[in-house]
């Protein structure tokens, strides 16, 4: 059998159909166009799914089923977006939307879910029983794997580790509380501490490397500007990386996951994030005598871990669980 | 069959005979002694268990298992406490100690575990799937119950909700990092506060209700004189909810449990505690349009969650749901 997996984003849709052990086997992808209703959006979804399969020569009696990744908060009972502020989702019934034109089971579920999902079973912590998946980009979305399942509590709301608060009091977050992680930790996070380190010192290697334009700071430039020894910028990443460890501090004592996987643009930043980082954490934010820490893992899977993990929302749990233990080493 | 539900504190140790349905047919309570080996206070302790059983006229045939609940970092595989620094204990084998004179099926698990899945299975969350029970004692403890059964991670140290760190740089905490949630939200943080806001006014109620003995007041005082109208007082419990909100909020975004129980020595003021707290979770910390919220719960069992929780560590996984779902309302 074969899974078709559906990675809803803001700009683009992606559409894979997936094999048992996790590989897409085909692919196809259009823009979002997200000034369009749910409606038309979730239409134009549906007959490119059918397309990649056909392309890739699979009837719809191969097909078990049909996941969905999209953002916002999930009714995942009924196959709803509650809301989505970035597609203008309010109560968009995904899964009825999509069997008009689709007739099988369709699973519904958060994207850092089905990202954690597909990196916690066949990607970094790939065999691993628990996994929590971080996504630093514009903010910071969460998913926790819990005996191969992804854990997201009784309304399968929870899992948003980017709000927990982390500085009480501090910057106003686009969730409304003060001093959450997403508002320091998050790629915008870093961006927001470079632009006003730069405009503080034009004479550094951080202003420069944008000549001074500030809104062409992206989560790049800090580390560029401090690997070529800029001091400001040095500051900023070291700030940074401060505020990321005491996130993944908490995340240790919270869950001790065994593996806790870094994801989305920041992460591209490889060991010049991994390595400071981890030092950060075992040296001021861990302290168990006797007890093995999680290790921090760098995601492998990119772009594909949305369609993989919103395929492997039709995995039964022990399906889950064996090809996560006996699945290809994607490393 | 019955059960065997050991508490053992820093002070005292009490051991229950547990029926299946949760509860305590008989008890038996004696001085920790702390001061004395691990080994000795182990042997007093089986000592004692057997004891309980006899003088409930309940034969080793007819129990089940003996459950220990335990301060400290537990081996819950090989029934050992790595270590615990109020009793002093290093890698000390619970399990081992025990059989020597209960030749049981012995179950050893950390106290706030078995706080937590007395609470979850049979006290202010029974028949609920997803909980968490806040301990506000002199530091903070966790527990959170997953499908009925105690959450905590690949190495059973997590759920240590009181070591995430909410004011990042800030206070001191005893396990070394900054900011814990510990550091402000248990008794211990609000006695602190109370005692640096009484120290700087002394014509204060708050002052006077312990005549000007800063070292008297205790997590009731600063209650106490709020409620006879003094600003003082009134400022110093208004931060230490807002701390605990702070906490609670992020225990929301990160768990969605459908039920947070409040339990410890701060949780005796009960509605003076709750309701407060209620209005600045949901006010400031909540913020998930049509997504229902947790529900805020004070503790109902006090003492013998300690000897239930214990006793519920050899109940079978099914049994636990069963328990909880069918089992008395205690409340």
């Amino acid at each position: 059998m074969y899974y078709l997996g559906i990675d809803l984003g803001g700009t683009n849709i992606a559409i894979g159909l997936v094999d048992e052990q996790g590989h897409i086997v085909h692919q196809g992808n259009i823009p979002t166009g997200r000034e369009r209703s749910a409606t038309v959006i979730l239409e134009e979804m549906a007959l490119l799914a059918l397309e990649v399969a056909k392309e890739a020569g699979i009837g719809l009696d191969q097909i078990h089923s049909v996941g969905v990744g999209s953002p916002g908060a999930p009714d995942v009972q009924n196959g709803v977006i509650i809301y989505n502020n970035n597609l203008g989702f309010r109560n968009v019934p995904v899964r009825a939307e999509l069997q008009k034109h689709l007739p099988l089971p369709i699973y519904v579920d958060n994207d850092a879910n089905c990202a954690a999902l597909a990196e916690g079973l066949l990607g970094a912590a790939g065999g691993v029983r628990y996994s929590v998946t971080v996504t630093l980009g514009t903010g910071i979305g969460g998913g926790v794997i819990i005996d191969y399942n992804i854990y997201s509590g009784f309304n399968n709301a929870g899992a948003e580790l980017g709000h927990m608060v982390i500085a009480a009091g501090g910057k106003l977050c686009t969730c409304g509380r003060k001093g959450c992680w997403e508002a320091y930790a998050s790629a915008r996070g870093l961006i927001e501490a470079a632009q006003a380190a730069a405009e503080k010192a034009p004479a550094s290697l951080l202003f420069k490397l944008v000549d001074g334009d500030l809104s062409k700071i992206t989560a790049r430039t800090p580390f560029d500007a401090a690997q070529a020894g800029d001091q400001v910028a040095a500051a900023v990443v070291d700030e940074y990386l401060e505020y990321l460890a005491v996130g993944i501090g908490n995340i240790i004592n919270i869950f001790q996951p065994e593996v806790i996987v870094l994801g989305g643009g920041v992460s591209k930043q490889g060991m010049a994030l991994l390595t400071p980082l981890e030092e950060k954490v075992m040296g001021e934010h861990y302290g168990l005598e006797g007890v093995p820490p999680a290790k921090l893992k760098l995601a492998v899977l990119g772009n594909e871990a949305g369609i993989v993990g919103a395929a492997l929302l039709g995995f039964a749990p022990e399906q889950r669980a064996l090809v996560s233990l006996f699945g290809p080493e994607r490393e």
